[in-house]
């Protein structure tokens, strides 16, 4: 069950709204980099998680953490459409600086949701519950979490380097905190559990004798006119501790050329197709 | 440039053509662990790899022998749809295995696509490319495939447990060895880039200024009846190597109550809102 | 800030585990008439409540509650998977009661989440954050917010009548309660604020000068068959006690013929129909 | 059946063609608040209207006329859009005004649909047809298009804030005084059933002893750190003269800790997952 | 303007109603293939068509056509939906019929519409309007009607086959024929305009200067294993009427390779990226 | 199965890097006219070619040139994207041709992808394989294909005419060429096939008895206010050699009323809906 305080996780000041930076701050709201995504995800991957309690607890908390993120960017949205003009004027359109606000800006901000942030990302595309990544198994949804808190620090640098807002900066700094963190967090689970070795390849509870091993440790170079080029995918043992890493250089086709057949009568074919054989 | 042979890379059989499986297989097609979302995303990740140029050579390489994943799915799914009815019959309905067809199977197979595959997945959903996870950052790059390749082996294991068909185990135990290969080949990269930590945290450009960093390394407990559990999450040194995780239990927020007082006149608010001294 | 106790709102208890209906209850929860919404609805409200704090108050404290029912409804998904087969067997098809499970259940329940609740509704489709509403307007929100609610009574209505399990009757009962009570908390905001006369038309803040007012209180009938049908819309003081209702019967179009002349010559149109006078 | 004049039904008129003020009228086309919304809203609910032929009819006939509303706007789209220039010239961005149409337009509109309209919303995003809110119940019906004429009217008003063109000044004040009366409409239908009371809760016809009832008459606050606000909502008979008022301030978990025990073995899993037990 | 007939364009009965069929009938409500599309295809396209006022009112006039094409398929699936069991019971789970019903059906027709039709496809995925093709070129918008009324016969045709119910063959037969006559309603506005060969190629207002000709009438074969198949695409004149054809067989490619160098130092790239020359 | 070569099909050079040409650039790549959609879509009906095998080969090998397309486009919004600015400063906002970009440009160029081409349209929403028209019906392919080359060509020139910048004049003047090519090639298989009174109706495998043939050879005028436009398609000869078109000016229903009655008792609907006796 869930609970709430009235004030934020963390401090969020404008020093002076811009309601273009508005507009970029949506990425971390509503992004597949942002933090609707990751507080989703990790919920969906409690509501799975089997085996050890102690990773479904800590799915649940870290969850919960995002959901205050979500808070404060949805606040700072708001703090920089403060002062947003509301009507067209020639004159407003003459002066750059709110010329590119006009530009840049999100339309919606003004039309739709009145100077406030909404579940968007910074196109103003909704963000959609298929980027939620669970899968039921731990070594997997470990790696999707490492993997969007890696996409979110990296948004979260370059909104850093974008602004030039200090209260704006001092969030941010708050935020990418955190994301280190997390990105840690989810590896050291994997290190609870054994290490990477003992976790590939995932799921490794899939029997041997379900995989034509013999295509398991090759790199597969498609590349026409160049080698592969060289380096640890291609030489030494391999990362699971199973076997040695090797390249095949000029793959060639293993199967059969594709072919149908005709169509059948009654298919909604055209006559052409049809194989009366058939 | 691509190019193309007329025949597939690895075999592909059905024994048992069955329309239900046809529609199961569409999730390793148009699925967010599927083939259209690696070959597309490694294909992106290369328009905008920077920097060492045998990784872009590796993303575009491995994109191509996923496109050729693709294909081999394409066919599988029309030959499971191979004998699948195309009108109804009460006396078809009362015989349960084809009634579980009838229920069970993708409709569109029969009305859209004139049983061939589709882009979709296993609901019939196309798959959309928001899902193709590039980010010019190679470190976060990497993760989101591992993730990507993680997922997706997971889908072809417990495709491989559902089906009872010969040829179709001996197809999938082909994908599951690739993923095998392709969860390592990106971890393998990170190896040859001085590993893990050297690369933690991503983006490791970030400049430490940038960071809170006395927000940076402790695990937060958001749960109010619970402490947080014990682990390598909590103690012992940074897997970036450069500091202590610590725990933190009872967080308080530090921030402001987030009110944003009346609202402006000629905003389209309702009148009780306006706040008439702004 | 949020926060979390490891206990349910509500205990959430399945005597037979029923697969499709894991299916069906997903509706409640990725559906439009689902928690998800609603939750993310008042969040975002709350994100842009301007004027009176107790609304901003409410609508955070409920979308915390409605995070709440996700949480249940998800653990009520899982619950209902457990016991689902993994694997196709020719005799279970035979069983008609199984065979419905086959046909009938989420195949990415077994395939994407390992026997877990998804963010998507009864059709597989992931919900979509579009259906967020929040103007900035309380009226226009409130609105929505009693709309949203009582499609959820409907929607946990039909899903009660449709289960004969009796944890799982118990635990719609509560939701179904739940729902009778937010309906009538926004309706009751609108009580607060002076009732419906007061708040209509929304916005209440658009001048009446803004506005063609001669075309503000007639019902429209563009049937051409029959007249318009009799009722409170036609005749009587209009709700908002600025005018009196009325009927137009035979409307006759009031404006031009939409034309607009040939195409510009370098706008990539046909050549016919390029106006070379432009 | 439907028919069609080759009049407008109210003109439209632009005095300044202005390109940017095109793209912000897309929202009134194909945004959440915007026309094909509501038109295909009601037809979709006609669709299924049981009971009384009236509201059907009413349904259907309003739905012609938002109809003819979706064809005004898509006029009012192509005359901003005349002039637009179809090629990028320095000169061109260095006048400012130019400037913020070739930055705040959508491309689109020049690259796609050559100077007109399209079912798109202000951000460019296509509409989907997932925002037909059509339950098969006349209350939740007409709540849910009070709402959407609710968000519809606070979007004219926006329009008619920010445009200075008296043309469009003139045309968005009659979609304004419609969505006047299309609020209200929809209430009145409400009256006409025997007023608000009579209708809640919605649906009301689920037995109420399908309803935990001990829960429908509370405020539930979630907030730790402040009591709830006072009004309406928590005190006085209930808005469905079934009860009265309450809040609950300190809510605790009535539920079970959620945990899933092991996963099974062959589901795709992690080893350290599996429970041989299960 | 639009206006409404309260009867049906043509008569639509059904003589035993079958919820999996107004599941698929869904199809040509919602689907690509479905009559919203071509309704809103017209209905756009006449928005944007400059030139010839003919052409816009035959748009508009057959949009208004397949308005009343949507109408009888959404009473269709309503029809098909009376009687469908709103509650599951064990024993209709073991008649097999019934069976079939249970697992094929729309689940959402219970959940969500209350037994009637929805803007949704035959997988439950609602409509989106990004499927309206309209270009502003009138060659390019009758070639996409044309596509849009052939995948229409298709669907049509695939429906009619499925069905042994009489009223709906009935009523499938018609929309089969005013689907034929459609596709050639298009065609014949390209005979009209001089046919084919003076409309080729789309836009036929781009000026040959603007187009590498010597790469215009070629077929590139890219099989690596196969030469080119033999046939009117790669001899004879041009049906545009400008050249002759040729096929290319071995394709070399003409450009660079596309490197890109290392990144910028702050753009949120991997420090093994950044190439400091830069 | 597929290859690669490492060099681009046809030279892409940019001679003065435009941010906002590179989101327009876009549009080739993720739009529905994009390049995207043709790989697939050839690449999806390879998959279901039925009939002659020589159509499943050109299918499949357009489809492999369109894959080079799109990695020509990809490569030309990166270079396009060089030199774009990644932080704010005033100055730049002031100058007007930057502020052009600051304004036009999609910020996921920066905030997402890191200076690199992301698979979205111009208006940044991204590329869904719903788009991907696939029937297994020759002649309905054909005709999708012709409709995609057409606005494919349509926005290549759109994109020709807009930019200044001599690199892409070149590369955009080959993808017009092909453009070219392509509409051609789909239409010459209709040729091969007999022509296109061969192929009518579409699909031209449907019996005529299936047909309400006395429907299939009339415009139908729905305008109440103008008399059918006089043409090729209400006169003379099919063009599928069946018949003669002529013209129904004044339609009349020809249907009934859709009256549905009442509800279900237990249906969720309001207890006025409810007919007792059904």
């Amino acid at each position: 069950m869930f609970h709430h305080s009235s004030k934020l996780q963390y401090p969020v000041k404008v020093d002076k709204p811009n309601p273009q930076f508005a507009m970029l701050l949506q990425q971390a709201i509503g992004g597949i980099e942002g933090e609707i995504r990751v507080a989703m995800q990790y919920f969906f991957q409690a509501m799975g998680a089997r085996g050890d309690d102690r990773i479904r607890d800590m799915l649940m908390s870290t969850a919960t953490e995002e959901l205050s993120h979500i808070e404060m960017l949805g606040h700072a949205v708001a703090l920089n459409l403060e002062g947003a003009p509301v009507s067209y004027q020639e004159e407003t359109a003459k002066d750059p600086v709110m010329n590119a606000i006009l530009g840049g800006a999100n339309p919606r901000h003004l039309l739709s949701s009145g100077l406030s942030a909404m579940p968007v990302n910074a196109n103003g595309v909704p963000f959609d519950m298929s980027h939620v990544y669970a899968t039921g198994n731990i070594g997997a949804d470990m790696m999707a979490n490492v993997a969007a808190e890696s996409g979110g620090r990296v948004l979260a640098t370059r909104l850093y380097n974008w602004t030039d807002d200090h209260g704006m900066k001092d969030f941010l700094s708050f935020l990418i905190a955190r994301d280190t963190y997390h990105q840690q967090q989810w590896l050291a689970i994997i290190e609870e559990l054994g290490g990477m070795q003992a976790q590939l390849p995932i799921p490794n509870s899939t029997p041997e004798e379900h995989e034509a091993t013999e295509h398991s440790y090759y790199y597969l170079n498609t590349l026409l006119d160049k080698d592969a080029p060289k380096g640890r995918w291609g030489e030494g043992p391999s990362l699971d501790g199973r076997s040695q890493y090797s390249i095949k250089n000029t793959p060639e086709p293993l199967g059969q050329e594709p072919s149908l057949g005709g169509a059948k009568p009654n298919s909604g074919a055209q006559t052409d197709q049809v194989d009366p054989a058939k």
